[in-house]
C-alpha cells in the first residue's frame, strides 16, 4: 500500500447540458437547455450492483462514492480501476482481490428505496453500520456560514443554465472544496464521497452543503462521510431530523440570503453576525 | 368479478406535518412544521417487495400504485386487502391467489435506481412493458391550462406548511381530481396510480401535474397510467424528453403563472389565451 495511491480512472465525464427547442406561452419556438440524464450500471468485478440515472459529469467518482457510502469496500487501495463505457451504459470497478472484503455480496441482499428528491437506495446492512458512526462536534460561526453561502451561490452552473438538477458541495469553513450537480442529490452526494475517498479527505472539519431537502438518506450519507454539519437551502423531514439528533449532527436548513433555521446543534454555532433587528 | 369491486383497505393515513423547535438567524427559538418521513415496507403475500420512505398520508393507495406501476399485478380484482401496520412499518397486500400472475416474482429480479427528486426504483422487466404502451393524443387549450394551474395552486397544503414535499395531481380538463403530496414525487405519483386503480379511472383524457422535475421515471409512471399529457412546475431532463417523444406524450414544463414551455406535443395545444405581447 503506497501513500498517495490512486486507482486508474477513465475520464468519461459528460457535458451536462443539451440544447433543445421548446414552444413558449406565446406559441413561439425558443431554444433552451436541459440537463442530461444517463443510465449508468455499476459493476463491481463480475457483479452488477445497481443502475443509477445520472447527469454524467463525474461518473467515476459517483461509482466509487456509491460503493463507499454503501460500505461495500472499505479501503481505496482495494480498487484497481474504474472504467466508464457510456456506449454500454456501465462502469466497471476492478479490485485488487486480496483487499476486498469477503462479505460484500451478502450486503446486497436487501435494498431500501429512500425518499424523494435525491432519493436512492440504501442496502439494509448499511444501516446497521450507521449505529457505529460517531461524529465530532461541529464548530461553526454565523459570519462564516454567510460567507460560505455567498461563495456557493456563484456555482450551480447547470442549474442556472438548464435547471432540473441539485447541487451538493463539500466545504471547509467558508471555503468550497468541490461542487457537484446531478439529476439526483443522492448522486451528487455520492460523487463527493468518491472524491473524498480518492483524495483521502476526512469529514470531521467539513460542512456538507446541498440545495436539496434533508431526508434521512442525506443525513446518512453525510454521516458515512464523517461530516458533522449539513447546510441546506431546502427543508428537512422528520426522519432526517431524528437521525441527526441520534448522530449529534448539526443541521441547518432553509438557508437563503441571511435567513436560516438550525434544527439541531444550535449550541455548536457562534451567532456572531446577527442581522439588524426587524 | 363483481363491478365496483374494492379490496378491503385499512385507514391508516398519517398526519403529514409535525411541530418542532428550531433556532433562527437571530438566535431565537421558533416553532416550525416539518413533514413526516416514515419507512413503509410493502409485502405482497409472503414476499417483501420494497421499502419506501413516505409522508404516510395515503399508504394503502401508495402500496397499490407501486405494485400497479411496476406491473406486478394487472387486475384490481386480484387484490383482497391492503393493511398498514405503522408499528411494524409495513403494509400487507393479500391477494385472491387465483387471479395473481404467476410470474411476478421473476419481475423482481433486477431493480434500477432512477434519478433525482422523485426518484425510486423501476424493475427492469417493467421497462420492457413500456414499449407496448400506446397513448392517445392529448387535446389541451391554453385557457384551460391556466385555469388548471390556478386550481392546483390552492392546494399544496403540506408544502405551504412544512415544505420539503412534492405534490402531484390527476387532472381532467381544468378540474383537479386528486392531489397527493409526499416526500418523494414518485410516491405521490404511485399513490395517484393506486387511486386510479381503485376508482377504475382511465388515463386517456387526463393530465398529470407535478411540482417536481420530469425525469425519465415520471414520464414512465404517467405512461403506465395511460396519461398522454404532463404539466410540471419544474424542468425536464433529456431522458424524460426522449421518452416522451417516443411515447407521443405532451410535455409542458416550467409552468408558473402565465409562463410555460412545451417540450413535446405543441401541436396538441390550442394557443387560445396568449398573454399580451411583451
Amino acid at each position: 500500500m503506497q501513500s498517495n495511491y490512486r486507482p486508474s480512472l477513465s475520464q468519461q465525464g459528460r457535458n451536462p447540458t443539451h440544447a433543445v427547442s421548446a414552444v413558449n406561452e406565446y406559441g413561439e419556438a425558443v431554444d433552451v437547455s436541459i440537463p442530461g440524464e444517463l443510465a449508468l450500471t455499476i459493476h463491481l468485478e463480475e457483479s452488477e450492483i445497481v443502475t443509477l440515472m445520472t447527469l454524467g459529469t463525474r461518473p467515476e467518482e459517483l461509482a466509487l462514492g456509491y460503493i463507499r457510502n454503501q460500505r461495500l469496500i472499505d479501503d481505496i487501495h482495494a480498487v484497481k480501476s474504474v472504467k466508464v463505457d457510456w456506449d454500454k451504459q456501465l462502469v466497471m470497478i476492478e479490485t485488487h482481490s486480496e483487499h476486498v472484503a469477503k462479505d460484500w455480496r451478502n450486503k446486497m441482499f436487501k435494498r431500501i428505496v429512500t425518499s424523494g428528491c435525491g432519493q436512492g437506495t440504501i442496502f439494509a446492512s448499511t444501516l446497521e453500520e450507521l449505529a457505529k458512526t460517531t461524529l465530532p462536534d461541529a464548530k461553526l460561526s454565523q459570519a462564516s456560514i454567510y460567507r460560505l453561502i455567498k461563495n456557493i451561490s456563484e456555482h450551480n452552473a447547470v442549474y442556472k443554465t438548464a435547471g432540473a438538477v441539485h447541487g451538493c458541495a463539500l466545504c471547509c469553513g467558508e471555503e468550497m472544496l468541490i461542487h457537484v450537480e446531478d439529476v439526483g442529490r443522492h448522486n451528487a452526494a455520492d460523487a463527493i464521497a468518491g472524491y473524498m475517498w480518492l483524495e483521502d479527505l476526512q469529514g470531521g472539519d467539513k460542512i456538507f452543503y446541498t440545495t436539496g431537502r434533508l431526508t434521512s438518506e442525506m443525513v446518512m450519507k453525510a454521516a458515512f462521510m464523517g461530516i458533522p454539519a449539513i447546510l441546506s437551502r431546502s427543508g428537512i423531514t422528520q426522519m432526517g431530523l431524528d437521525l441527526a439528533k441520534q448522530l449529534g449532527m448539526t443541521l441547518i436548513a432553509r438557508a437563503k440570503g441571511k435567513h436560516f433555521l438550525v434544527y439541531n446543534g444550535a449550541e455548536n454555532i457562534s451567532f456572531d453576525d446577527k442581522p439588524a433587528p426587524r
